[in-house]
């Protein structure tokens, strides 16, 4: 892949973008310091300054609380490089110095392990979370290097990572471990191609390369901690390895399982050496893995994990509506494992996972203004039900302040405030550019010498039409190079429409999902790419038993939801026919603006309904109505009610 | 109410209750004594040696074990009455002699305490069940002597009953607490009827009254013990008064919560409260809990509790199929309650629920060889999610050989062994007798001092044809009474046909859903009661989100649903038209002989769908089927495989 510059410029971004910049994350620095009111709060930044030795206290939070550090950290960063800003600087710069101070001098950084259990460092790998920190650190470094130029936490994190290094591995006297919560495998990558050093690549290839062997580490650990866990008091039973993916060697692996935020964030690393090393058998267990996941463990949302109960994959078209789990980040890790995916061969598939799990469960995580979060992306709620019934008590129907375990929220930020790296792949020393996303923005990359920037504008979500306008570096005629456009499975009809400087284009080549136009590109060039939005009805594979007999209303790449504020309720009387003469408009006065979907269907008639009896002879009476769906991701911005997304038909 | 003398002659009920008598009451002494094999044991017999003296060693199991052994004893006792058997009788003294060793000098009887806590007796109300134990060995003590005349046992509880109505109560020194468990209540009351001895209805009344009165009592025990739980380690939350239902003095509640079995057995208590004492309040309460439990927070099946966790009722319209709990011992409980309401008020809606519940809920709990047992109920099952998703862990799709807490296979067997008493009330002696259930079975009472018999022949589940036969005391000419035969809530037109000696009779009085006929009964009048059965598609209340758009199928009091093994899978691809076609017929060879439902439908057609796509346009495919249902009550005793009660419709 050939580095390019990419800047976002487009309405419906920029506000996403800016509310991250502006709120998410001046407002996350607030809840790192427990400046929150009425949130629980989350001591990350107290533990440093107990570990730096500028407070006394005691460690609070969970054992993983620094990663929410080092995940504002990365946000941070990201958010530098396209908007400079002094002051928030100046405060990561300090946040910087205080992690400088609470680094030991051997490298090691934890503040759990530092305050509260020294001397039982890398004692408890399967739960304790030390790699895992110690990758997002060095994410976090990565982005702040990148976003600013200053190396000052590159360093602290290179000197853990070789302290690491040192630890970890097969030779006499290292221990032959790894990490219970993926996540230090991918950050060391991103280490290597940010520094150069191969032994970062090395690492994070022995953390894959030994995962699942046997004997199990984490089960002789846990034998040699005498059977104890860090979570529950007195002895447990044996860990199991499928909760955290090292069950059976990666490479053999083929179904996803246990907790999907580990999974994905392992998937991510797998993909990533799997390009850089061209290890086949690990490209394999990708693609295998990609497979099940996204063709038989995903919501029509981009969801993935299907139980509360260990936050996790449960089996194949196991997907729940209502007792779902649809955690924010393991949509966020589904993002990553689908942009590496692109990276190792440019595939439409990819980038319609992405884009589903971009524009829906994860865009849908966030409240509007900014400063609440789901952590469980439901794709039904009755909030009587979260209150009442404890098997749904984790699905909520309100946004959450902040989290006590609040990986969701920074994760949201860090993703967002980097988008720019999920629209675009150019390959081959410029030879071929793939628009994976539909984002307006500027690419800038180097074609036989020539500067080129590719401009695209696009009008999600209220139109489809896309435009990309091609600018050459002053004095320059000419660039030859193919531009490659997603066709995306929203796309429904025989081949989207082309048109080149005003002409009809017929003939483009289809490759992998993508239209190939080689050309040589002259300034100004201006390309139509035209996706007509259309609501659509969409049934799910007959095997998902909670989406028989049902339908989803999607238009474009979001997924479409009916709430009771729209609808009434209890929006279960709702069916929807399957001719529903759906249409769509934007409403300006809805939600800050949005295309809303109507349609034709029948309401249970229940006026006739005896009080006080449950049960009674069928006698269908049904009313007709027009329905009303929003985007999925506005649902629960109005007060609290039912939402569904699976409605009969 | 007069007393009366009921036997069972009944085809399908006596195959029942020779299972409970040759197999149900035999295995579960076996349980008992841990002697099945590959089940987990029982230790119940094991503790009562202990706490005798006999034999060494530590206590096992659940600390309500005993109440297993009273459960058994009781069955027992209920079976001994219809059927003499010296072999179980000697078995049964036997058990009752080493309850009589592990009784202490002042009447104290429980061997968790006896054995493993001694000293801490009364200290935990709330969790440790021993009054619920106590109330478990009353009611085998009143069924034994009532089956065998056999006093003993009687003995050991009336020392047990005085000893507690020593210690609990309102005057100094007395604990003036309640059983986290209720359960002795209703057991006192069968006490007092046996006895004559007020203070046993006295003591009854006070645990009912007590309950729910400020401060709570389980929370200032709590709080005494150190704010610990027998369950967990460490210390524990607040306990929740709704999960015992003491939240609200009793009279005050009007919405079932919190544990079922807990809240059904207070239920009973109550309603003989209310017949015995003429408390106008206590019953008001159960008329207003009846309604909300039975109108809002019951399966079709008579199944009640809708989460697993607590075992508990959630809220009004709750009742999801997959994730339910619908306990069997909850269902029995209700039934017990059904049996009291009746005899507050003849209401035919009391005597629906417990008939429902009775052949669905309860009769399906056992399978066909009485020694595999369900303690969920469920209406959905996919054995798959069961076994992998954790949510669905506690719905097994297979009857399992015992419990570590086995209530429910005991308290089956003890139903079964006395259904005699649930079918007919004779009032205002004898002006009036009610036939509340149609089982084949001979009952005799007293009316003006001429002995009337009563034969009833039903042939359930075959057909709906019930006969009743008078029979009187020789050299008697007429005796004059009220036959109130029940309309049962399954019968859809105007008025069921009654014949009287080959003549129809059209004029009958209908009262509370009771058909009432008085008249001057000569020996030898036969009544014919004609109650079509006919196969119908039912519609749930349409704030029941579960079943929303589906029917369920109902043949008499039966409710059907599908299974794998004659439907294919998943059976979610499956619909029913609105006009289905229903026929019903007699399988001799299917499940032992079973009446199986068929009728139109249509399936999903699915060999279109793309492999590992989970997602596409809609575009409705189906081919016609005929499907096949059968009884509930039979579900499961074939390979495992899916079920379902509610089909889309």
């Amino acid at each position: 892949m050939t580095k390019s510059q990419v800047h976002i410029q487009d309405d419906f971004w920029n506000s996403y973008s800016e509310l991250v910049r502006q709120t998410v994350i001046p407002y996350q620095w607030e809840a790192l310091n427990d400046r929150i009111e009425g949130a629980e709060p989350s001591y990350a930044i107290r533990n440093f300054r107990i570990a730096a030795g500028l407070e006394d206290g005691e460690f609070g939070g969970m054992v993983f609380q620094d990663s929410d550090l080092a995940k504002w950290l990365e946000a941070v960063g990201h958010s530098l490089r396209h908007h400079p800003d002094p002051e928030l600087e100046k405060l990561a710069d300090e946040a910087i110095d205080l992690i400088g101070l609470a680094q030991q001098e051997n490298g090691y950084l934890n503040t759990y392990f530092t305050v509260k259990e020294p001397g039982r460092q890398w004692t408890n790998l399967h739960e304790a979370h030390e790699l895992y920190c110690a990758g997002h650190f060095i994410e976090a470094a990565v982005a702040y290097y990148e976003g600013t130029g200053k190396r000052k936490l590159l360093d602290i994190v290179c000197k853990l990572a070789d302290l690491i290094d040192g630890v970890f591995g097969t030779n006499p006297g290292q221990i032959r471990g790894y990490c219970g919560h993926q996540e230090i495998e991918l950050a060391l990558v991103k280490l290597y191609q940010v520094t150069g050093e191969e032994r970062y690549l090395h690492l994070s290839r022995y953390f894959i390369d030994e995962r699942g062997s046997e004997p199990n580490y984490f089960i002789e650990e846990w034998e040699r901690r005498g059977r104890t866990s860090h979570w529950v008091p007195g002895t447990t039973s044996t860990p199991n390895p499928e909760y955290n993916q090292c069950h059976l060697p990666v490479r053999e692996q083929s179904i996803a399982v246990g907790h999907s935020v580990r999974a994905v964030y392992m998937y991510t690393a797998m993909a990533d050496l799997a390009l850089l090393t061209g290890d086949a058998k690990l490209r394999e267990a990708c693609e295998r893995l990609w497979a099940n996941t996204t063709g038989k463990q995903m919501y029509i949302t981009g969801g993935i994990g299907s139980t509360h109960n260990g936050e996790a994959f449960t089996f194949d078209y196991d997907l729940p509506n209502d007792t779902v789990y649809a955690e924010t980040c393991a949509s966020i890790g589904l993002i990553f494992w689908a942009r590496r995916m692109l990276r190792l061969e440019a595939k439409s598939e990819y980038a319609d996972v992405m884009e589903r799990a971009l524009y829906n469960n994860v865009l849908g995580s966030m409240s509007k203004d900014g400063k609440h979060f789901f952590y469980v992306n439901p794709l039904e709620v009755w909030p009587e039900a979260s209150a009442k019934n404890p098997d749904k008590r984790h699905v909520k129907p309100v946004r959450q302040k902040w989290f006590g375990c609040s990986c969701c929220p920074p994760n949201v930020a860090r993703l967002l405030s980097s988008l720019n790296e999920y629209i675009y792949d150019v390959s081959n020393e410029g030879a071929t550019v793939y628009a994976h996303l539909f984002i307006g923005s500027e690419t800038t990359f180097e074609r036989a010498g020539v500067q080129v920037t590719l401009r695209q504008r696009s009008e999600l979500p209220r139109d489809g039409r896309v435009e990309f306008t091609v600018s050459l570096q002053e004095q320059t005629e000419n660039a030859a190079f193919e531009l490659a456009l997603r066709v995306p499975n929203w796309f429904q009809s025989v081949r989207p429409q082309l048109i080149i400087n005003g002409q009809t284009v017929l003939n483009y080549r289809m490759d992998n999902g993508y239209a190939k136009i080689e050309r040589n590109w002259a300034d100004g060039d201006i390309v139509e790419w035209l996706l007509p939005l259309e609501a659509k009805l969409i049934a799910a594979h007959p095997h998902i038993r909670a989406a028989a007999g049902k339908a989803a209303i999607q238009l474009g790449p979001f997924v479409y939801c009916v709430e009771e504020a729209d609808n009434g309720a209890p929006l279960a009387s709702l069916s929807l026919f399957e001719n529903s003469n759906l249409s769509a408009h934007f409403d300006p006065q809805l939600l800050g603006g949005c295309v809303v979907v109507e349609g034709d269907g029948q309401a249970a008639a229940d006026s006739e309904w005896p009080e006080g009896q449950a049960y009674r002879p069928l006698a269908k009476q049904a009313r007709p109505i027009r329905f009303k769906a929003i985007p999925y991701y506005l649902w629960g911005n109005r007060e609290p009610g039912e939402m569904n997304v699976w409605l009969r038909c």
